[in-house]
C-alpha cells in the first residue's frame, strides 16, 4: 500500500425522508442560494420538500445549470450573490449541478493575484482557492459522487476541465433513493456507469497489496453489477432497496476512499471527456466505449490486476490466462450492453476521420501522458480510440 | 437498508514516517498533554520520533495509561491540565490510550449540572458533552478502532463502562505500520481478533439488504483471516505489508462506515467486558471466547446471515443449511486458535461456577437485553456462557 491521507468531514444523510434535515444543516441565519437544474426537481416533488425544509429560511434561487455545466452559466449566479449577500450554496441535482454549485462556491469568493484575474483562473491556472462558501448537496442523481468530494468538472469553450480543492466538498449530503425513482433509464443507466467505472480507475492498475482498498472495490463493482441491471427491469425498477444500494455505492465509488493509498488511472475519463466535449456523447456514455479499449491495449500492464478482477468479480477461475482476461473484459461489455450503453464509436455513429480531432484535443489540453503509469502518450490513445471503432 | 446519519471527519495520515506530519496537525501554539502508556513507546523508538516531530511545540507528558483505563488513574491528568493550561491532547499508543486521552479530554472541559457534579458522570449519567479537548492520536496497536471514532471504554471498581461523542473523536490520527513491528504475538493476535469481532457485531445480524455493508464487512472479514495468522508466522511477522492491511482493517472496522445503515449486535462485547471486569482477561480473549458461543445460542436469529459468512468469507457452499452453518462457526473457532487465542472458558480456567458473577454484574449494568433484537435476556446470556464452558 501506498502512504497516504485520507479525509472525508461530509457529513451523509442518508434515507426515505432526510431532506427535511437541511432545515438544521443550514444555519438559520444564511442567506441560500438554491442552485439547481433544468427544473426535473419541480416534476417530481423534491423541489417542493427543499422549499417546506427551507420555510424558516431566507433563500434565492438560481437554476439553469446544465449537463457538463458551463462557465458562463456559472458566472451567472455570481451577481444575485453579490446583489443578496448569499453565505451558503444548496445544490439540488445530480453531479453537473454540484459540480456547479461549487464552481460557483469557489468563484464567490476567489481572489486572484491581479487586476486581470478571473474566477476561470482557479481552473485554467490552478489558481489557489483559499476559500469558498460553505455548501451543501441533495443529491437527485446517484453517480459521481460528487456530493462528497471536492472535484468539480466545468465546461468552457467544448472544454471539460476538472478542479479540485477542499473548501468545495459539501459540508452535507443528502441521500435519499426515493428521489431517485422518478429518473430515466438513460440516467440511471449513466449513473451506474458512472460508478462502475470510477472504481475501476481506482482499482483496475498494478497491485501495490492493498487489500482493503481492492476488497472494498470488488464489493462495489459486484453490487453495480448486480443491482445496475434490476434499476431497469420494469419488474424491480421501482424497488426502493435496489435504488438505495446504488446510490450508497455510488458515493462510495469516489469519496476518496477506495484510490487512498493504491495507484490510479482516470486515462477512460481523460479520453471519454474530449468524445463529450467534441461530440456532446453523455459522460458515462464515452466511458463504456473508452474503458473496454483501455483494458484491451494496457492488458499486459493491467494483466494482474484483470486476472484477479476475473476471478473476484467475475468469478472467472476456468482457463488460463488469457482466456480469463478476454473472458473478463467480454463480460464487462456485456455488462454495459445489458446497461443500455455503448461500447463502440460506431454505436455513436463515430468513425476512424473522427479520431485525429480527438487527439488533438488530447494534446491541446495537455493530455500526453495518462494513466497510471504515465505511458499512455498520445499514440496510446490513438490506439485505445482506433480500438474502440 | 436503514436510515442513517454518516460523518467521520478524523484526517487518517498513513503509512511509513507519518508521525512527523504530527508537526503540522498540531497548531503551532497550541500546549500539548502527551498521553501514553507503561513506555513500550520509549523502548520502541516511537516515543523519539514523537518528541522530534514537537520539537517546536511547548509539551507535557502524562505517562501510566494501564490496559482497561481506570477512571482514577484518567483524573490525574486534569491536574497538569490546569497547572499548565493544556489545550491539545495527544494520544501515543493503543486503543486503551486513546480511550483513556478521550476521557482526559472530555473531563478537562466538564460543566456538571451541579455542585456534586464529576467527570463519572459522563459515564455513570451519560451527562452531555458538548466541548472537548481537541485531540490527535498517534496508533501503535490495530485493533479497537479508537483512532477515527468517538468512543471510549472506562474502568471503574473493575466495571468497564463506555462513552460516546463526536467531541472526542481524534482530529487527525496517524497510522504508521512500521511502528507495530515491535509489538508482541498476544498483542498482535488480539488485536487482529478485536477488529474480526468488531467487523462480525456489525455484520452478523440479520439482512437489511445493505449491499456495500455486507461486502465492506465481508472483506474485512477475509482480509482479517488472511493477514492475521502471517503476522504471527515467524517467515512474515515483519512483512510491513501485513501491518499495513491489518492496520487498515482494524480502522475501518469501526470508524462507523460499515456499521451505518445495519442493525448491529454488540451482546459478545458485552458479555465480554464482564470477564474482562471480573477475571482481568484480555478484551480481545473475551470476545473469542464468547462469539463462538453466541452463534450457536443465537443461530435461527442469524440463519440468513451465517449462511451469507459461511459462503462469502470462508467459501463454503456444499452440503445443507445446517452443515454449512456448523462449518462456519468451526472456521472461526479454527481461526481463533490460529491467532493463539482461547475459545472456551475452560481455556481461561473458568467454569460454571463462575458464571453466575458474570450474570449478576451484567444484571447490575442492566445489560438484561442485549443483541440486534434486544432478546439477549440474562438467561440467554447464561446460555451463552454455558455454551462457552
Amino acid at each position: 500500500m501506498l502512504n497516504f491521507n485520507f479525509q472525508n468531514p461530509t457529513k451523509i444523510n442518508f434515507g426515505e425522508g432526510q431532506i427535511e434535515v437541511i432545515a438544521k444543516e443550514i444555519p438559520a441565519d444564511a442567506k441560500v442560494l438554491l442552485v439547481y437544474g433544468g427544473g426535473s426537481i419541480k416534476s417530481n416533488g423534491v423541489y417542493q420538500q427543499v422549499i417546506d425544509a427551507l420555510a424558516e429560511h431566507t433563500y434565492f434561487e438560481f437554476s439553469g445549470i446544465e449537463p457538463n455545466p458551463k462557465y458562463d452559466t456559472l458566472m451567472k449566479a455570481q451577481e444575485i450573490i453579490k446583489a443578496e449577500n448569499i453565505d451558503y450554496i444548496l445544490a439540488v441535482g445530480g453531479g453537473s449541478v454540484v459540480d456547479g454549485a461549487k464552481f460557483i462556491a469557489a468563484a464567490a469568493l476567489f481572489e486572484g493575484s491581479s487586476e486581470n484575474s478571473e474566477p476561470w483562473d482557479i481552473i485554467a491556472k490552478q489558481a489557489p482557492i483559499t476559500k469558498a462558501l460553505p455548501l451543501g448537496a441533495i443529491l437527485t442523481l446517484p453517480a459521481t459522487g460528487s456530493e462528497s468530494n471536492g472535484n468539480s468538472v466545468v465546461t468552457r469553450d467544448g472544454n471539460k476541465r476538472p478542479f479540485s480543492s477542499p473548501f468545495v466538498r459539501p459540508l452535507f449530503a443528502v441521500l435519499d433513493p426515493t428521489v431517485t425513482l422518478s429518473l430515466s433509464d438513460r440516467q440511471v443507466s449513466n449513473g451506474v456507469v458512472d460508478a462502475f467505472v470510477h472504481t475501476i480507475e481506482q482499482y483496475l492498475t498494478y497491485s501495490v497489496n492493498g487489500k482493503v482498498q481492492d476488497r472494498f472495490s470488488e464489493g462495489l463493482l459486484q453490487i453495480l453489477i448486480e443491482e445496475g441491471p434490476k434499476a431497469l427491469a420494469t419488474e424491480t425498477k421501482d424497488d426502493l432497496e435496489v435504488r438505495a444500494n446504488i446510490m450508497w455505492s455510488a458515493t462510495m465509488a469516489l469519496n476518496g476512499l477506495i484510490g487512498a493509498g493504491v495507484p490510479q488511472d482516470w486515462s477512460t475519463h481523460m479520453i471519454g471527456h474530449e468524445l463529450t466535449g467534441a461530440h456532446g456523447i453523455d459522460h458515462a456514455r464515452t466511458l463504456s466505449i473508452v474503458l473496454p479499449a483501455v483494458m484491451k491495449v494496457k492488458r499486459e500492464q493491467k494483466r494482474g490486476k484483470l486476472l484477479q478482477y476475473a476471478e473476484r468479480v467475475w468469478n472467472i477461475t476456468e482457463g488460463d490466462e488469457d482466456v480469463r482476461i478476454d473472458k473478463a473484459i467480454k463480460l464487462t461489455e456485456d455488462f454495459f450492453k445489458t446497461m443500455q450503453v455503448p461500447t463502440r464509436l460506431s454505436d455513436v455513429d463515430l468513425g476512424s476521420d473522427d479520431i485525429e480531432l480527438l487527439i488533438t484535443n488530447l494534446e491541446s489540453q495537455g493530455m500526453t501522458a495518462l494513466g497510471e503509469h504515465g505511458d499512455i502518450t498520445l499514440e496510446v490513445s490513438r490506439e485505445i480510440l482506433t480500438q474502440a471503432l
